[in-house]
């Protein structure tokens, strides 16, 4: 933490810089020495800025010094657009300048095969503590101290909202949709090669920063995933954050590796930890602005009962028919709400429902309507979908936005110039606008989300288990997976039900032990070389007494003798054949980014086919388990919904958390598959077991 | 289809006025008849407008008539503003004055309490034949006339789209978004109480109309479904119509039949009905604009390949996300192809692959790019996702288009200055251009799709069976639903495969049919009073010899005795048992709005908790079934995907076939279950079967 403090203070004082060079300040307006001096002045910037080149002269008024060290004062920062090759020298200078600071938007570093260049930089970043943004970078503003040194875009309308991204288009497009909207942004950072400051250095500066409420980010992937977890987690408690990773098909990640050479890691598991952590993560770039913007503006709402009101039937219906599919409540009205309604002198032709068609484009109707729905508490969230030109829209909103317990967005479409000069207006209260009803939900959505994740509620994640050791697993070390005989210790350690069984390596073996755990019994080949027993015919069901246990010893014994005749056979694992229940599955998986994960669902075809399954990472905390659980579509199967068995959810839960704690122990543990798990009424049992070891 | 060339040459009439009388016209500017008047003189409209008001005097110069009788001319078209006391009156003076129709923006009709005046109104209509459009509405604008009766807006930037909506705020949304981007309108149509013309009346419209290109509609119900399906098949083939229907949840039926009264009918069987016809059928808003941007600037696109170009890496990652998703293909590069692009002199930083990031902002860059692409036939739709300044982006853009055999289509954001002019430039050449990516795949999408179904690869539907006898069911008629026995004789009539079986009076009469038919059998009770039978223990399974089916018979009906002792046995049935399988099942069901439909699923919890089935309306032809099958999320089940076996689908095929001719032959069928339909790797078998009937 000592580490982060200093880092957020030296981003503080760079974008706080009072005196600034600009190495490769040019009077061409086709280079970016050009464009990055013209954008700072037109931001206003109010410190001292040197250009610097070697032709001097004078560059719009200012007088250009031959080089850095010929900079006539002390500098807080200095922004290098010359070729890669100059830049450690500039570096150097800029040490000895007292910089805290370099924005380099040079590129021509790793991305063009020059490793060694990022390296060489990095390494006088390290020695002197000068920290570095970029290189590769279109640039940064940071609008509290009008610093725009980026060569596109020159946003100077300030806000809430912090957007922090790895394409110069999105930091671009994001800003610009807040600027003209009359949102505002506090800061736009372009990360570029994140060679030394990176994704999470930037959200615990703003995790601080008075000007920022909500932090609005685009990546195609994190630099340090453990580092960024441990980011989130601290930031998003304190600050909103809205994030889009890109990549979420295959062809996507594709394209992604070949822009920044991230590492994609598994899309469900990063959604996984944002969810964890509380960042609300989505799926396109519209709604990453719509859900950061209500993140900026709205206050938390109280709960999830949304009421829309309309001058519109036809927005109310859009409005309600997305709110129910995102999970917001479109409760019923109390009729003695109603009966108040009906008191008010509204249009005959109004709707006295939720949601609310006032048919009428009187503002003050909308005024009168929702002070009193707010009196009366029938909702958390009132959402004033304005469709035609309500005149008065912009104070009447103001009114209710200051006065109204519950929370008050805007919808604003089809009302022509009124609403184009309201919209902005609206907007500049601090009140969030959306230009369609469908969009206002999504918005609202997250701000909903956010607010139940900040809610107090949370338990300590299970600790790693202070009674389990971690060391070598007990294989042979010589193959890729345990055996299943092996992979049974973990289960018995952490304390997950297996049935009963034994290892036998003869027929008598088989029977003796069928005999003393009891029939049914089922018979699996135990050998370091199948992992997929029943591929090979290395597992046989049912067997109902001696006789069949003893033929299908020996039948199996051949019969992988013939397939398999290089595999070293065991023995044969005899199990109690567990009764009829519901079969589900659990694995345990490592991110390449995040590192271990935790995956649930049906099973067998659920989790193949409908892909239906739930992720979380280790550690889980009991709240994570029960999410796990319910959220996958089959939860229904699992709840006794619609006439099924109720299952042990309970003892579901408990085995979630005991495979957590196995894979936060088990060091040596990669992956792990318990498939399937069978379900009763009361209690489980893992029926079958798949260790992966570390080093595979 | 004589009535519908009149309808299409009245409306062609009205559309086109030379005269119009505003019957309501004032000089309050706070009145519609204000503001209509208003509207029409700022659209341009360049016939004679004879204001009426008995008040007399001049509006805006001209002079007002106190009553329609003084117009001192013929009229064409008649708009009314007057309360709705008023109009039955004022339309028959406009039968006398030669009007082809009448606008009604007048409320207070059925709306308001009132059908007995929409009741009056209609009949002088169809006396008449002066046509009316509304009541209850904002108004029409048919561009191509200038002519503007609807109070707002004034839209006068033409285009290739027609505006259909059943909401003002929708017209006025729609339209604004394409005058403001420079894609334009022909028309705009607001719906209201369509006492006449309706929306299937305006479709055959547009069908048939120079100026239009593609039909945007929003609705909320439709007025007449068989009317609407007939008109949809027609004129789909013909023109492009992008549609949203609200109410795609409970909570939005409710809300769209407070707004308009609409009959909402099941959405599904909706969509199954838009699918079938080849129109493009949406859940949002933006989305409804954006198909329809595509539909109507789009040419048709020859496959579904799409290459996106950008200055940003970002851009493409987003758009290839939405591709995929979408079901658009982004195929890999020829390395020949990769081969020229070395040869041009592109960024050392641009990435040779699709997408192709040029990680240049040069235009030329795009020009020559997709030049090359497009002739080595790379891809059939080329998205140029400008994000960045790209000066000379609309020449290129223009260039593109003219000359390459692919489509082109445009997102462009992150651009500032450059971008906002560019955009609406682009636009206006008839390009389209989306405000983001994925947006632009989303309109990209809907062309691919409607391009697909205009291929002329149709089969026509299946016909009713013309050996089938249309009659009243083999029911006793006394009860909603058909026993079994009664229902499998329509199983057999229609050739769907049952299991052997007979129907037994006594345990004796089950165990000579069982020894018959072989072993295992399953005994099911058979009562018009039981229509689920295993929730009354009236199905056993699994009996193998004489003895079991005699005890079960007698159990059974033990069973029976005690729990439903009023229910009349007409015996037992004794069915082979069939062989394990796959099981899915297909219903028929009644559509409130659209009549039979068809649903097909895997069954049991794959229907009730995943919900994952597909629908299409009765009847079906060999294409529809075959989409049905496929498009379930569980169709890998079915297709021997993913180590399953594959089933018979040529059989399914023509069991959906089968179960289509039943519905249209059997018109005292009013629902079918065949639950479950057990698949085999050759051949299938229905294994239940219950039937509603008709009436019920």
């Amino acid at each position: 933490m000592v580490q982060t403090d200093q880092t957020v203070q030296s981003i503080h004082r760079i974008f706080n810089a009072r005196s600034v060079a600009l190495v490769g300040a040019s009077a061409d307006p086709t280079k970016f020495g050009y464009m990055t001096l013209n954008s700072m002045l037109r931001a206003g910037y109010e410190g001292q800025i040197y250009p610097v080149n070697p032709k001097g002269g004078t560059l719009a008024g200012l007088p250009v010094c031959s080089s850095l060290k010929e900079v006539p004062a002390p500098l807080d920062l200095v922004v290098i657009v010359v070729p890669a090759n100059l830049v450690p020298g500039i570096l150097r200078e800029a040490v000895t300048k007292g910089c805290a600071g370099a924005v380099i938007l040079t590129a021509g570093f790793r991305e063009s095969g020059r490793p060694d260049l990022e390296e060489e930089i990095l390494s006088i970043s390290r020695q002197s503590g000068l920290r570095l943004l970029g290189p590769n970078i279109q640039g940064i503003n940071y609008l509290p101290n009008k610093l725009c040194p980026m060569f596109f875009p020159v946003i100077t309308k300030r806000g809430p909202l912090a957007v922090v991204t790895q394409s110069g288009t999105m930091t671009a497009a994001l800003s610009e949709w807040a600027a003209d909207e009359g949102l505002g942004i506090s800061a736009a950072i372009n990360l570029g090669n994140q060679v030394d400051l990176c994704e999470s250095d930037y959200l615990d500066f703003f995790a601080t920063d008075e000007h920022t409420r909500a932090i609005v980010m685009y990546v195609e992937g994190v630099k340090n995933g453990k580092r960024f977890l441990e980011t989130i987690e601290r930031v998003a408690s304190r600050k909103p954050i809205a994030i889009l990773k890109s990549g979420r098909t295959a062809a996507g990640q594709k394209s992604a590796a070949s822009h920044t050479g991230s590492l994609a890691g598994n899309n469900e598991v990063f959604k996984a930890a944002c969810r964890k952590f509380g960042v609300v993560c989505v799926d396109d770039l519209e709604t990453l602005y719509d859900s950061a913007k209500a993140l900026a503006t709205l206050r938390s709402p109280r709960g999830n009962r949304v009421l829309p009101i309309s001058s519109s039937g036809g927005a109310c219906t859009l409005a309600v028919d997305e709110a129910v599919t995102k999970g917001l409540s479109v409760p019923e009205l109390p009729e003695s709400f109603k009966g108040e309604l009906k008191k008010l002198n509204l249009s005959a032709l109004a709707t006295l429902s939720n949601p609310l068609d006032l048919a009428s484009i009187s503002s003050d109707h909308f005024r009168q309507v929702v002070s009193l729905a707010d009196q009366k508490n029938v909702a958390d969230i009132f959402l004033l979908n304005y469709g035609d030109p309500v005149v008065g829209a912009t104070e009447v909103t103001q009114h209710l936005a200051a006065h109204c317990k519950g929370i008050v967005a805007v919808s604003f479409f089809g009302g022509g110039e009124e609403e184009k000069s309201s919209r902005i207006r609206i907007q500049e209260l601090g009140i969030p606008v959306f230009p369609a009803p469908e969009r206002a939900i999504r918005g609202i959505a997250a701000a909903v989300w956010y607010a139940r994740f900040r809610q107090p509620q949370k338990e300590a994640p299970s600790e790693a288990s202070s009674t389990a050791k971690a060391g070598a697993p007990p294989g042979k070390g010589d193959q890729r997976f345990l055996t299943e005989i092996e992979a049974i210790k973990y289960l018995k350690q952490y304390k997950i039900p297996y049935p009963k069984h034994g290892l036998a390596r003869t027929a008598k073996d088989a029977v003796t032990i069928a005999k003393r755990i009891g029939y049914p019994v089922v018979l699996k080949i135990v050998s370091p070389h199948v992992v997929h027993k029943s591929d090979v015919g290395g597992v046989l069901m049912g067997l109902n007494n001696g006789k069949e246990v003893a033929r299908g010893f020996n039948e199996m014994k051949d019969h992988l003798a013939k397939v398999l005749p290089e595999a070293p056979i065991e023995g044969i694992l005899v199990c109690k054949q567990a009764p009829k229940g519901l079969d589900v599955i659990v694995g345990a998986l490592e991110d390449p980014v995040f590192g271990s994960a935790i995956m649930f669902g049906l099973g067998g075809i659920f989790t193949e086919v409908m892909q239906d399954v739930s992720f979380r990472l280790v550690p889980l905390n009991r709240e994570d388990a029960q999410g796990m659980i319910a959220e996958i579509r089959g939860y229904p199967l699992l709840s006794g919904a619609r006439g099924q068995v109720r299952c042990d959810l309970d003892q579901l839960t408990e085995l979630l958390l005991s495979v957590s704690r196995m894979i936060a122990d088990q060091r040596s543990i990669r992956e792990l598959d318990l498939n399937p798990i069978r379900l009763f009424d009361k209690g489980l049992m893992a029926l079958d077991v798949r260790v992966m070891k570390q080093g595979s």
